[in-house]
C-alpha cells in the first residue's frame, strides 16, 4: 500500500480522488499495490465525500506524515502551492501537479530539488489535460532531435475562435457563450491574452531543449484583436486562425519561441482541432510530424493524467524517472523581432494594394468589405514592423497583422 | 556501456544502426551510458557500412555473447524471427521488435517468456511506426477503462483510398502509383486485404483488454471491393471511406473487434488522416477521445521507435517494465454477425429504393448513376446479411455494403 495526499479538492482534485476510488481495481492491477488516499488538504468542508474523514486544513499534517510518499498538488496558483510543493519534495515525497503556472515559473528549481532528494516531480497534466504529451515527448526525444513543437494549447480560446470561424459569431459573443458553457473563467484574461498557452509552450520547450524557458521571456499575443473580417478573409485564402504556442530550433542552437494567433493552412493537422480540444505537433528529425489530440482540460481528463503520474511515482519510489531540465536565463531565445514568418495583413486606404506591393514585393491580395487582405512572403518580424510603420505613414490603415504558420 | 545486437539490416534495421550512430550524443545524454552495436545479423554483405566489421551471418554469435544485453529483431516474417527472439529471451536478453506479425501471432508466449526470464520484450514500432502508441496507451490505461480503440493502421491502403477520394483515381491506378512511390510492396495482398491492419488492431486490443487476440479470430475485410462510385456517394453523405481496425468493449465484458472499410464522418478526427499517415483513436472513460497521428511506416520513423525501446530496455536491464497480457482463446470476442453497425449500401434494380425501405425501415437515400446509395439505421451484421439476401432474392442488385463507423 502506498499512501498519498491530495492538496486541493476543486475540479481536478475531486476528480483525482474520484478516479483513485472508482478505478481502484484497475490501479491495483497496474501497480500491484493499493493507492490509499490518506489526507486531502482543503480549507472547505466536504461532509458528503466518501473520504470525508481524511480531510485536513493543516498542511503540516501532510508534510510531516512519513507514511505519505506521494503528494498531489492541484490547488492551482503560485502561493502557497510553490512553498508546499518545495517542502514536500524536501521532505522526500514525490510530487505530482497539474499546475502549469507553477511548472512554468518554478519548474527548473523544483526539478533540481527533486533530483537532489532522489524523488520524482511529475506534471503530465500541466499541458494538454488528458492528452499524454510529456511522456511521449520524452520518448520521442530519446531518438529524435526535436526541430519544432507547435500546439493549440488553450481550449477556451480555441472554442471562441471555432465559434467565430464556424458560426460567424463575434468575439465578445463567443466569449460569453464559452463562459456560459463553463469553457471560460469569469475572468478570462489569462486565456484570451495568451498567457495560459504561453506557460504550456514554455513547459514543452524547456523539456525539448533542456533549459528552462520562463514565460516572461516569450513574446505573447492573445486573440482579442481577431475580428470576423480576419476570420473570413483567412478562410478565403485557405486558412483558419488558431492561437498557437510554437517553439523552433534554429541553426546555431538558439530557439524561436512565441505565442500568437496564426493562420493555419487547411491541410495542417492542427487546422481541424476545434472547440475545447487541444492538439500538439512534435516535429522530430526521425519521426517527422507526430500529432497528439484530445481534451485539453476538464475534471476527469486532467485527473486521469494526474493519476497516471501518481502510479508512475508509486512504481518509482526509489528509482527516479528521467525527467529534467536545467535552469535557463533566456540567452538561448532569439528576439521576436528576429523571428521569420510570412504575414497576413488587413488594410484600407487609397492605393493600399499598390502601397503594400511596394512595401512587401510579391503579395497575394483578396478584396474585403472596403478593405483588402494581403499575404506577404517571409521576413523578420522587426522588418515587418518597420514596413507597417512606413505604410501607416503613407496613409494606409493597418487594421490587423497575423503571422502565417508553417505548421 | 550496453552492448546490443541488431538482427536484420533491411530498411528498418539500417535505420536503427543509423540512429544509434548519428544520435550517439543525444542517446548518451538520455541514458547516461553508451549504446554499442556489437553485432549485426544479416546474410548479405555491407562492406561500405561504417560498422562493416560488426556483421555476422551466424545467429549463435549473438545468442551466445553474454555481453549483448539487448537484441533488436527487425528481420520481419515469422521464421526464423520467432525462434531467434525466443532463444534470445531465454538467454536472458531483452528483445525489441518492429515485427507486427510476430507480436500478433506470438505476443502472449513471448511476453510470458520475458516475464519468466525477468527481461523485457518491447514492440512500440510494431503499431503506428514512429507514432508513440504502445507506451501512451499503457499510460492512458492506468487510470482509464478503454471503451474503444479505432485506427487507420495501414499507410498503403490509406494512400490508395486518399488518391481515390481526392483525385478520383481508380483503385488499380492508385495501387500502381503507391507501388511506384514505394508506399506499397510488389505483393500488396497483406495490405489491401486488411491483414496488416488486422495484426495491429490485434496488438492494441491485446494490450487494452489483457488477453491475446489472434488475427485469425478477427473478421477482416480489405479495400479491393471499394469503387469510385462508393467514394463519391459516401462523400455526398458527408463521409470518407477509410480502412479501420476497431475494437470496442461491450457490456458484459466481451469485445467487438474487426478490420473493415468504414464510412468515417467528416467531423471525425480520423477523417482527414490522409495518404501514408496513420491515426489511432483511444476512447477512455476518463480522458474521452485521444488521437495519435503520424507516419505509420518508413525507415527513420520506425527506427526511432525501435531505438526508444532499446533505450528503455537499457534503462531497465534489471527491473522489468510493465507490459504484459495473458494468452487468449478468442472466447471474449463476439461473432462479427453480432456486431452492431449502421450500414451503407449501393443498389440497383427496379424499385430498389422501395424494396430497401421495406427491408431496412428508415433509410437515407441518394441517387447515383443508375443506382442508389442507402444509409440504414443500426443492426446486427447477421441480420443485415439476411436482409441483403432477401433483397437479392427480390431482384435488387447489392453492389456494395460498407459499415458506418461511429468514430
Amino acid at each position: 500500500m502506498v499512501s498519498v495526499a491530495i492538496m486541493g479538492h476543486g475540479v481536478v482534485g475531486s476528480g483525482v480522488a474520484e478516479i483513485l476510488l472508482t478505478h481502484k481495481q484497475k490501479l491495483y492491477a497496474g501497480l500491484g499495490e493499493e493507492i490509499y488516499i490518506k489526507k486531502i488538504l482543503d480549507l472547505r468542508e466536504f461532509p458528503d465525500s466518501p473520504v470525508a474523514d481524511r480531510f485536513t486544513k493543516d498542511f503540516e499534517e501532510i508534510v510531516n506524515d512519513l507514511e505519505i510518499r506521494v503528494v498531489v498538488e492541484v490547488m492551482g496558483g503560485i502561493h502557497p502551492a510553490y512553498e508546499f510543493v518545495k517542502r514536500c519534495l524536501k521532505a522526500g515525497k514525490s510530487v505530482v501537479t497539474s499546475n502549469k503556472e507553477l511548472v512554468a515559473d518554478h519548474g527548473a528549481e523544483l526539478l533540481a530539488i527533486a533530483k537532489e532528494e532522489n524523488v520524482n516531480f511529475m506534471f503530465e497534466a500541466s499541458v494538454g489535460g488528458g492528452i499524454p504529451i510529456i511522456r511521449p515527448m520524452n520518448q520521442c526525444l530519446v531518438a529524435n532531435n526535436v526541430n519544432e513543437v507547435a500546439g493549440i494549447l488553450n481550449g477556451t480560446t480555441n472554442f471562441i475562435l471555432t465559434k467565430m470561424i464556424d458560426d460567424g459569431m463575434q468575439f465578445a459573443d463567443a466569449l460569453k457563450l464559452a463562459q456560459d458553457l463553463g469553457f471560460a473563467e469569469r475572468d478570462p484574461s489569462a486565456d484570451i491574452h495568451g498567457h495560459d498557452a504561453c506557460r504550456k509552450i514554455c513547459i514543452l520547450a524547456s523539456l525539448a531543449y533542456g533549459r528552462h524557458i520562463y514565460p516572461d521571456s516569450v513574446h505573447t499575443e492573445g486573440i482579442t484583436g481577431i475580428t470576423l473580417s480576419d476570420v473570413k478573409l483567412a478562410k478565403g485564402f485557405g486558412y483558419v486562425i488558431k492561437l498557437i504556442g510554437r517553439v523552433k530550433k534554429l541553426e546555431g542552437g538558439k530557439i524561436d519561441i512565441l505565442t500568437a494567433p496564426m493562420l493555419v493552412p487547411f491541410k495542417s493537422q492542427l487546422s481541424n482541432i476545434d472547440y475545447e480540444f487541444n492538439g500538439i505537433m512534435v516535429r522530430g528529425d526521425c519521426t517527422g510530424d507526430v500529432v497528439f489530440y484530445g481534451k485539453g482540460a476538464g475534471k476527469l481528463p486532467t485527473a486521469s493524467a494526474v493519476v497516471a503520474d501518481v502510479v508512475d511515482c508509486c512504481k518509482h519510489l526509489k528509482a527516479r524517472r528521467f525527467l529534467f531540465w536545467a535552469d535557463g536565463d533566456g540567452s538561448n531565445i532569439i528576439s521576436y523581432k528576429d523571428s521569420v514568418s510570412a504575414m497576413y495583413l488587413r488594410l484600407s486606404g487609397d492605393d493600399a494594394e499598390a502601397k503594400a506591393q511596394k512595401a512587401f514585393g510579391d503579395i497575394t491580395v483578396a478584396n474585403g468589405d472596403g478593405e483588402i487582405a494581403v499575404l506577404t512572403g517571409e521576413m523578420a518580424y522587426g522588418e515587418f514592423e518597420n514596413k507597417c510603420a512606413a505604410l501607416r505613414a503613407d496613409g494606409v490603415q493597418v487594421m490587423s497583422t497575423i503571422r502565417i504558420g508553417d505548421i
